[in-house]
């Protein structure tokens, strides 16, 4: 990326999203994700913009649902791909931190060059923060069934054994694959008609910059579960976008 | 890309969408693209997702009315920026040879390095085609009024003179400064609430491959332009989307 494209003014009307954008750039030009990760961060921005580019009600009582779970779990676990280290890291190990638990890092595309550079990055974090997370995912020694190659591999002590797992920007086979073990999955993705989203336990439908930074601020409140419809959740942000592009152009 | 990324099995729902996907990591990988390019393409694909990966009806008229346009112009012009130009560079210059008109290159982010790589590879399709299309954009001698930088040079017997100008995945400042200028802007956008498809003399909301292909059989036809209201197909857009939300999860 040149340095004319880093350059982003702050009243432009969407400075935030742009300043997101980067985050994802950087990551790439450190080495942190595939290419396919600018692509897939660009159809969340097409998600996020209908969305209106904030946590919509539904989404927030979603981000509460799943810190309840998380909150309850014998053995909770935030497995994290490229672009949810790339976004939010630091987030994400303040909310394991929080719960005591690991994260596992869990790429599509696997490689010993591109997991290098998130465990490292994630250390470095750890470091940075003051804490003491333990990342998992470098050395997996159990499979997921179902799943073919390497996107099957994980950790015993983490994923394969853990009760609840949290699942920023998932793929589909992989969600599906969770609940098929007897999971809860707690899914945060911007499309709501995906099939990480229809099949999670709770899906929220949000940024995960905006849901990791919500949810730091609801798990010391330590809510209680409730009787969760997912569906529910998907059409409330379905109808969300209905109206917003409802008779724009008369 | 990694060669894992490369595979796109035929059988797969999504297969046409990701023999796209490819053509833009392709060339992002032969320096015509910037990188937000990627992310430009990964927009468009959630648009595309929910108008179907299809051409919509109205899409289909927009197309046969900006055809129409284009061989009614006194002096038309295609203006292709990095993405357009890897998507659909072939359909293009069949489209420009059809009309006896030039190309010209026009990008965002303008790096001599980015424009050589575009130029040759439009010269390479035109030799292979066996076309003579006039390739311009290489040499701006001209501006277009408002706009700042690289993103105003353009060139005196190209767009700066051009009545007519086919515009896919313009930016939005560039589109408000053309149509400023008096000239009729024809959008090829799968984003129907961009600026560029709210300013757009007529706004295709397509995919830019599905567009190229279809225009290539219809400006023999020679249609006739009509009066054109440009909020109803917008709107029409947004109206297939809206149907496609509603009700989804009971």
């Amino acid at each position: 990326m040149n340095n004319e494209e880093n350059l982003v003014d702050e009243s432009h009307p969407r400075y935030q999203s742009l300043m997101i954008r980067k985050k994802v750039a950087d990551a790439g030009a450190k080495g942190m994700l595939a290419d396919s990760a600018m692509i897939a961060h660009g159809r969340g921005e097409a998600f996020d913009y209908l969305l209106g580019e904030r946590t919509i009600p539904s989404a927030l009582e979603a981000t509460k649902e799943a810190a309840a779970r998380l909150v309850r779990a014998r053995k909770p676990v935030l497995s994290l791909n490229g672009n949810a280290i790339a976004l939010a890291g630091q987030e994400f190990l303040t909310i394991a931190s929080q719960l005591d638990c690991p994260i596992e890092i869990n790429i599509f595309y696997r490689t010993p060059e591109r997991m290098g550079a998130l465990l490292g990055h994630l250390k470095m974090l750890n470091t940075k923060l003051g804490l003491d997370v333990e990342i998992l995912g470098g050395v997996p020694d159990a499979r997921i069934p179902g799943l073919e190659g390497p996107r099957g591999a994980c950790q015993s002590n983490g994923i394969f054994e853990a009760d609840t797992i949290l699942v920023p920007l998932e793929d589909g086979d992989r969600c599906e694959a969770l609940i098929a073990m007897g999971k809860e999955v707690l899914v945060i993705d911007l499309n709501p008609l995906s099939r990480s989203s229809g099949r999670g336990t709770v899906t929220i439908v949000d940024e995960v910059t905006r849901v990791a930074t919500n949810m730091i601020q609801i798990i010391p409140q330590r809510p209680q579960a409730t009787e969760w419809n997912n569906n529910h959740a998907l059409q409330a942000a379905l109808n969300h976008i209905s109206t917003k592009i409802t008779n724009r152009f008369q």
